[in-house]
């Protein structure tokens, strides 16, 4: 037995135990979500059915009635655990997308999967290449991992990928490009990331985060599970949280070599994704119907929005995604005003732009009225 | 920009990637889950409502009705992120058990909170400590972080407590116990936890696993959350998914001293428990009656099997949890022949217990289903 003083020779935790947590993890912001609805009506004493949420990027139609149906019939094994392996789901998946279920990992939604991705290859020691203003978990699990991460210099607001592949070094393990990218909406063009794929070294993960490839128009859609056999080195990550509109159930996947997909299932969590998300993902894939209305509805109320942001003279970042990024000057104080107003959406000063919110397409009626708001909150300051 | 080769001069990610994950994490053995239901039924032809499943240590009374409200009425915001920071779940337990909210973590099952721990503070060159026979996931966990295991002999199947207070080494940074342990049911007094607490170094984690505690006898409970106090290196973890009925949703919890809390917290993922697990644990909890219920129809069921276990001739462990370990014989075989009976229940090999079945305990008419296919099996043999 070692000699290191008991408990009750020292005076709590700080002395003690957290010397041995890493810097890193001590230092770590948390992800800052958006508000929950329930939380802003208890903090302003607003009526939460009043309260308009703009600010997560979720599908303002709601569950597919078919994914409602299928956690409906999923609650008489309540008790039971879920299937670890996720065998339906899988299926379903390899069906729709023509792909081996061997390469298809399943996670508590797309940021499990972008973490397993990340803990293969990431530690003290190497290093992961990202551009400005992209996703906020790709630093959030470097720096949680001691790694080091390299930003790249965003051009427009969007992925350089020339820059990035100029960027990654010796010790660089991974490389997160977001297409359409959060929080900004901005997009690369398939023979882009084709082209960028061929420069990037075979022993570097490209993780490809395509939360938002369902809203794509015809004409940008482009087909990455088509090029996993030419490089083993990309993952690609979805999710069923945006235009699935399951974000409550936590359900998203990666695709990937099948080398790269058994080791993330090694160091899953055996039951991550839970029973109801299991069922309702796999009846959401099915709902074709659903994602097609869900789709429609993002690209008018993506209209609304801009049109009602150019009517006010406000700059704007065209968006690929269900969201978009306006800048509004003092983004603190035009928040806290639409918060009073009991609505919703994003500032992102987090993610170095200050003089931004990001707003996510809702229903026709709470577009105009977060419209209305902003034009109101907007004359006030004038 | 590197010169390492790109992809198209390599052939496979084998060449490429794989040697950049740590060896430990290639070499994991995943855990092995219980043989889902569904899975059973394809592989066997068997009608799946036929089948028992008493592999899992699930609640054989299914999910408590007001948890089940409570899903339907969340479905309305099925679109919608669950709340990340879990309010009105952290103030149900801190009501509940007189805790602050600050010391609550909430996982995605208690697996979720274990692993979180260990994250904080194993890494290569540190070392875990925990029993023989004890959990799966406490090996895992710590193999999967490229740590030491320092395993422990156990004294008659259980956990000597004397004996691993010993084993800790300077580079141990956590010892897990599991109180009731699983797989083998063992247990040991509150006293006997409390002394040992005091001979742990301070800087070392316990993580006290009680995730059966629910099933003990009044005359044998303790409060290990009034330790936290004392023992601010103490992290107690529970769950949803055994007594309460929610293994499907995946919910559990830690609490710890609020210094430890928030490190687990930042490293957590932001949405890492979904919203129909908040909602229906938050009901369960305050569902007593189901408890009361769940653990009388398993107090009644241990003394089933038990009593049928003897009859057989066979040996046992004494169980305080929801489930009990008996010596079969060779396991392997009679599990195979239970399969083919459309009974699931659970072989320990894996814990180094080649003879023997984990049973958990099930309905009466389950539990009498099972003891005479046993019979059966045992006597086809002899």
């Amino acid at each position: 037995m070692t000699n290191r003083p008991h408990q009750e020779q020292t005076s709590g935790v700080q002395r003690s135990v957290l010397p041995h947590v890493p810097a890193a993890i001590r230092a770590l912001a948390p992800y800052q979500p958006g508000k929950p609805i329930e939380e802003l009506a208890r903090e302003r004493g607003l009526d939460p059915d009043r309260i308009i949420k703009l600010a997560s990027n979720e599908n303002p139609l709601g569950m597919s009635p078919k994914a409602m149906a299928a956690v409906g019939a999923a609650l008489a094994d309540g008790a039971r655990y879920p299937d670890g392996n996720g065998f339906a789901l899988k299926a379903a998946l390899a069906e729709r997308f023509g792909l081996a279920p061997e390469r298809i990992v399943l996670g508590n939604g797309s940021n499990d999967v972008l973490e397993l991705v990340a803990r293969l290859v990431l530690q003290p020691g190497t290093s992961a290449v990202f551009s400005q203003y992209a996703f906020a978990v790709y630093p959030l699990v470097t720096q949680a991992l001691g790694a080091r991460a390299i930003v790249v210099p965003a051009r427009d607001y969007g992925h350089d990928l020339d820059a990035i592949a100029e960027a990654i070094a010796e010790d660089t393990r991974i490389v997160f490009v977001a297409n359409p990218n959060n929080p900004t909406g901005t997009f690369v063009p398939g023979e882009v990331i084709e082209r960028f794929l061929h420069r990037v070294p075979a022993d570097v993960l490209v993780v490809l985060d395509e939360a938002y490839t369902e809203y794509l128009e015809p004409a940008d859609r482009y087909d990455s599970f088509a090029w996993l056999e030419r490089f083993p080195n990309l993952v690609v990550t979805r999710t069923f949280s945006k235009a699935y509109g399951l974000a409550s159930l936590r359900v998203g996947y990666a695709v990937a070599d099948p080398a790269v997909a058994d080791a993330m299932n090694r160091i899953r969590q055996p039951f991550n994704v839970n029973s109801f998300a299991l069922a309702a993902a796999t009846a959401a894939l099915a709902d074709t119907r659903f994602l097609a209305e869900s789709v429609a509805v993002n690209r008018e109320g993506l209209r609304q929005l801009t049109e009602g942001f150019e009517a006010l003279g406000l700059s704007y970042l065209p968006s690929k995604g269900n969201f978009v990024a306006v800048r509004v000057g003092d983004a603190a104080r035009v928040n806290d005003a639409l918060l009073d107003r009991g609505i919703i959406v994003r500032p992102i000063a987090g993610y170095g732009m200050p003089q931004w919110l990001r707003v996510s397409v809702g229903l026709p009626e709470e577009n105009a009225q977060f419209l209305a708001a902003l034009a109101s909150i907007l004359k006030e300051r004038s």
